[in-house]
Parts: structure tokens; sequence; C-alpha cells
């Protein structure tokens, strides 16, 4: 079985966005044991997308299109998908009904284009769309499938993820490839391939080292009947590899290190707040972007001016005239006090500078310090970081959460 | 003239890495005026190869193809080339003769493979690479040209903004297609398009409308003699544009809301701090990402469980009773709290419920509310959000920042 795949979107054919859909949708494709063999991308122009959706429905049994579903004049692909299956369009009433419902409730007039949204090929089914207004479409017809998913990241992805795998997995039937993901922290790419260079050169399950920013990734990727028979020719591979990586392995697939560091917490039923300078409440939103860290998350303060860092938090004014608000001292009695005041077990400073230029006191873009207060004490790194202003505050909330997980799995 | 980019490379059809030198090279020949009206991607698969560039050279004047010029088996492209050109192979001594002398000079044996790369089919001109083993190509043939760039990135970008942009620019003949870009706040892309409906049946300039989360984007886009000609033909658009979306127009190009107001708090000598719940930090991580930040930003509180309302601000544990933590009190509590303790001329507060279920008081997910405090009293907007959690976090900042903005453009 093969697919295709079809982006389409005059804002992608410029290049004014990067296409990262595709890419899921490819992988998803291939983790379905579906063979993807071509990718096109076509603006909003109907006779190119109608000519590249018959061309792509010559070749593959399966064609995905994405984006072209929402409500304005220059979104065409339900149109067109219906002209290449030589199928024509209907309106599904309740669709239409949920739109003027949404409108109604936000007290917002809904245009006629709107309505675009209710019409469906008649040979499709409905995917539900629980993030947007549009929904997708599975359109099975003379032997082929044409999916199509809206062009959101928020509806897209989970689309995608959900009932869109779930379709080709049953779709499939057959072999699948699944892949598990392992995710490192505080080795870097060519040291962790040092460890598991003999391990790259298995052919089923394979492993694939991918950098990424200060993390490392592993995917160990197995062909088999289903997904749990793949799962169990993993295991053994992702045994010996923790075996050679120990703690560095802090996670599987999607958990990233904050998911990973507080469930670490919630399990031992602690607390953690934050005190942020250079990074500007970037460590506290990375937190709060898991759900339910309100189990261990008690807040903190963003302490970006040297009054702030008196206001809030009363550090000592001598102490910021002594060693300046870029400093070890400095990061410690932020993280000390912030864990005091709100009460949690530990307590994570960030100070630093992240650029453009040189602070007043004349430390480098770059430099920053990251404390990790707690029932024993505290502990300070000095990091010195490289790349733009967004890649230092990134790089500095990325050692805050490593330093805190190795400081909870020290505590242990 | 049109122009097709053919992407190679079975990594990226399987989505294993993201495309992004085919948005680079869409830029690169829509700045010199040349339409790209399809994009493809294909596998490591000599047939697919031959067939996708024939099919493109039947369609554009110009075919661009991305990576497969190295050494391995899986590089196909410069074969695939003299194929869809019914061209031959033909090694340049020179290439040969310099691919020798870097292997010699690293030490390293030359394997028979590397001599690939002095091969080129015999109409092909030779793009110098200096950052790489294998050279560029330049094929023209029966009024068609066909350019090959390597992948790697650091061959790839230098090659596409030098050379390969100068010979476009020269086969163009001196047409360029400019955009800019107009960034609209507080309306939908729908009510937009009806307020502008007219202006995008313009042929030159175009004007065409873009959805991104919480905001709108329209693009108006001429095509001219040179950048300056063309700039000169958007100026009028865009003022017929303004008059009809008013302030909700907030920047142009790369500003972001958050660099729009903080530019409006530096030209007025105003500062603002925050009060974060539910975001826990994305406001002020938003407000920081943003280069001189420092000159407005004061700092803020990440008051992420009662307690922390209670110990940070000293908000009133019986209007936390009375109302609950998402609230229209809290939320101005919490926005007249900041402003006054960290002594800025405004404080904006976020306080809802992100989700992933209703909270305590049996909140809704998505619910919020966003409050503004300034020098003339303090304002607060009920809002409820849809999508997921990190959807529901980034509209609840977004909100805030173009609260924060009315606020300014009506205190001014």
């Amino acid at each position: 079985m093969t697919a295709e795949i079809v982006s389409v979107g005059t804002e992608l054919l410029l290049g004014q966005i990067v296409d990262t859909h595709a890419p899921l949708m490819a992988r998803i494709l291939a983790e379905c044991g579906i063979g993807c063999t071509h990718r096109a991308t076509v603006g909003d122009n109907m006779d190119r997308l109608v000519a590249t959706l018959k061309q792509a429905l010559g070749r593959a049994d399966v064609v995905v299109t994405i984006g072209g579903l929402g409500p304005t004049v220059d979104d065409l692909t339900r149109d067109g998908i219906a002209i290449a299956l030589d199928d024509t369009l209907e309106e599904v009433p309740e669709v239409a009904h949920k739109l003027r419902a949404f409108f109604e409730s936000r007290g917002v007039q809904m245009t006629h284009s709107n309505l675009k949204q209710a019409l469906k090929p008649t040979c499709a089914e409905l995917i539900d769309n629980p993030n947007g207004t549009a929904p997708g479409l599975i359109c099975q017809k003379g032997g082929k499938a044409v999916l199509a998913l809206p062009g959101p990241k928020g509806e897209f992805d989970p689309m995608a993820q959900g009932p869109v795998r779930q379709f080709l997995e049953q779709l499939q039937g057959g072999q699948v490839i699944h892949s598990r993901v392992l995710r490192i922290i505080g080795l870097g790419e060519s040291l962790v391939e040092e460890r598991v260079r003999d391990l790259m050169d298995g052919e089923n399950p394979t492993v694939a080292p991918y950098a990424q920013t200060a993390e490392c990734h592993l995917r160990v990727t197995a062909r088999a009947a289903d997904r749990e028979a793949a799962e169990l020719m993993i295991d053994p591979v992702v045994d010996e590899i923790r075996n050679r990586i120990g703690n560095h392995l802090y996670g599987f697939n999607e958990t990233t290190i904050e998911m990973a560091t507080l469930d670490l917490l919630v399990e031992r039923g602690e607390t953690v707040s934050v005190a942020e300078s250079m990074t500007g409440g970037a460590l506290g939103a990375r937190i709060t972007s898991v759900p339910g860290s309100s189990k261990a998350f008690r807040g903190g303060v963003i302490v970006y001016t040297v009054d702030a860092k008196q206001t809030l938090l009363g550090i000592d004014s001598g102490l910021l005239t002594e060693f300046g608000p870029v400093s070890e001292e400095t990061a410690k009695a932020m993280a000390e006090t912030v864990r005091e005041r709100l009460g949690s077990t530990y307590g994570v400073a960030i100070t630093g500078n992240a650029g453009p230029t040189a602070d007043v006191d004349g430390k480098p873009v770059g430099l920053a310090y990251i404390a990790v207060a707690g029932p024993d004490g505290v502990t300070v790194d000095k990091a010195q970081y490289r790349g733009l202003r967004e890649d230092i505050q990134r790089r500095a909330t990325q050692t805050a959460l490593s330093q805190l997980r190795w400081k909870l799995l020290s505590d242990a």
C-alpha cells in the first residue's frame, strides 16, 4: 500500500512558512507501514490542486491533503477533492448548525463563507475536530482513500495522531514500523553515539541518534506484525541502552524534561517554585505547559530588574551591589528566597545575560548562573551559552530543569 | 517565467527531517520575480526522480533540485537530471583532480564512488562549492534550466543566496515580487476579509489573508522592476487597508504584538509588570523574548496557587474565597497589586483555567479573566478559549498583550 501527501497553500509554496505537518504525516504513514512515495506542495489554485490530486490518486492508494479547509475563498481543498474524485458536495446540517451555534455563542455574526465548512463530498465521512470549526474528511471511492486535514497546528496534530492514524492502521492491517524515542539529557550527541555505536549497526530494530536543543534523542525502530510485537523487540535494546546511558536517559517519546521532572516531584509529594531573571517567565511557562503541573508547582517571581529582586524577594542590596545581579551569589539568594517565600521543597533560580549586548557590569552575552535550593542546601551551575537570545533562554531553562532533576535523583 | 522545486531524499520523504531548504529557495525565486507553482519531494529512487523531473520540465521554465549530489549510491540527482534532459554525463578533470587532492590532504583514501562528484551532464556549467566536495550544476537545454544544489545546509545556503540567486536574477531580467505583511489583532479572519474583500480582487498588488493564532495577517504583494518600485505600489493599498481596519493593524512583517506593545511603552517612557496564574510565566516570557525589553518590563509574579496569590501579592483571602481564583475580582486585584508592588505604569494579570479539567470551583476549561491596571483604573476582559492547553495559554497571553496595547492607545 502506498500513500502520497499533498500540502495546500500559497504561503507554503512561496516559502513563507515551513511545512512541519507533512513530515509528521509522513512519519505516521511510515509507522503504519504505508510507504510514502511522493510529497507535493501546491498553492491555492484550483486547476493545479485538482491536477495534483488526480495524479496522486493515479499512483497511490491513499492521498492525504493538508490545509485549505477554512472559510475563505482561498480554501479550495474540499472542492478540489470533490472534483478529483468526480463527486459533488453536500451540506451536513449538523455541522452547519454547530457553526451557527459557535458564532452565536461568541456574539459574532457568521459570514456566509463560513458555511463552506459544512460541506463535504457525498462519499466522505467527517472527522470530528474538537479544536476548530472545519471537520476533517475521509473520502473513499473506487478503492482509493483521500484524507483531508485542516492546516492549523492545534487542529492538525491531534487529528493526525488520533483518528487518522487509527484509520490508516485499520486500512493497512498488516505490518507496522514502530519506534520508541529515548530522550537523553546532559550527554552530547557524539558521546551518546560513542556509547551505542555497535547498536547502530542493527537492522531490526534500528537505532539512530538525533541532536536536539540541549538534549539528544535515540530512535529505536522495529518492523513487526503489530505494535505490541514491535514493542517486545524494542524492549531489550532499550534495556541495553539504559545500561550504557544511565540516568541521562530521562524519558520516552513525547515525555519532555519538564514532564519527567514534574513526575518525580509528584511521586515524592514535593513542590518547586522559580525565580527568573534572564528567562522572564519561560521556566514557569515550560513547567505550567504540563497538564496537572499545579500538583507540584507553587509559582514564582520574574525579577527582571534589580528593583524587582529587592521588592519581590527582598534580596540584600549590598549583595547585589557587591556581586552584581548576574552572579553565583545572586542566583543562590534568589533560589533560597523564593523557596522560603513560597514554602516549596525546591527553589530554582536563573540569572544571566540573554543578550543582545553585554550588561551594565560587563557580563558577557550567554553567561548564566542556575541555582537549585533544596532541603540539603543550594547548588549553582555556571554556564556560557552560545546562539541567539531565544537559544540562550531556551538552554537556560533546559539546564534549570535538568539540574532540578539531578538534585531530585541524588536526594532520593 | 515559472519554476518548480524538487527536493530529493528518502529522509525527507519519511519525515525524518523537515525541509527548510525548499522554503528558502521558494523565497529566493519569489524575490527574483519567478513564480513557483509546484514543489515536490521524492525519495532516492531513480524512476520516480526522473518522472518527477520530466513532469516539472514539462510545466516550468526552471527546475531547482535540492540534495542527492553526494558520493553514495543513494545520491542519484546528477544521473537523474542527465536522463530527464536526454543528456549524458562526462567527467570534469579539474574536479576529479580537486577531489583527489582533498582526500590526500586529509590522509584518507578516496573511494571510487567519490569520483561521481566529478561528473556533470554535458550541457551543465558547474557552480563552485567552497564549503563541500560536490559542485552545483546549472544545466541549460531546450530553453529550460535545471539547477542542482547540494543538500547540506552549510553548502546549500551560500550557494542559493549567492550564485543561484544571481543566475535567476539575470535569467529573469529585472522584475521582483515583493511583499509586506500587515499584522492585525482583535478582528477574526472572516471579518478582516469582509472589510477588504474588494481589494483581494486586485492583480498587482495582490492582497491575501492568513489566519494565525489569535491574529490575522494580510499579505500585500507587488510585482515591479525593483523593490523600491514595489514598495511604492504597496503603500496606497496599505493606507486603504489601514482606513478600514484602523488600530487593529498593529505592525508589519516580523513585528510581533509583544514588540509593538513594548515599542509603545518605550516611546512613552512607561513600564509594565505582570501577574500570571494560568499562563505560568508565558506572558513574561513573550515580553522578555524581545531584545531590549528591560527598558519597559519590570518583572512580575507567577501566582499559580491560591497560597502564592496571598504570599506574593497579599491578595485578600476573603476575596479569593468569595469569588474564587478564576474571577473578575481576582484578576483586578492581581493587576492592581502587581502594578503597585513593582511601581510600574501598568499591571497586567491573567487568571483562568487552561485545563485539562474544570477547576475546584467548577470553572470550565478555557475560561479566563484578563485585567489591565493603569493610572486611570483597571479593566477586565472575560474570555472563553477553545483548544488544547497550549492554545489556551497562547491565546490568553495574546489577549493580554492586545488589551494592554488598546489601553495604551486609548490613554494616549
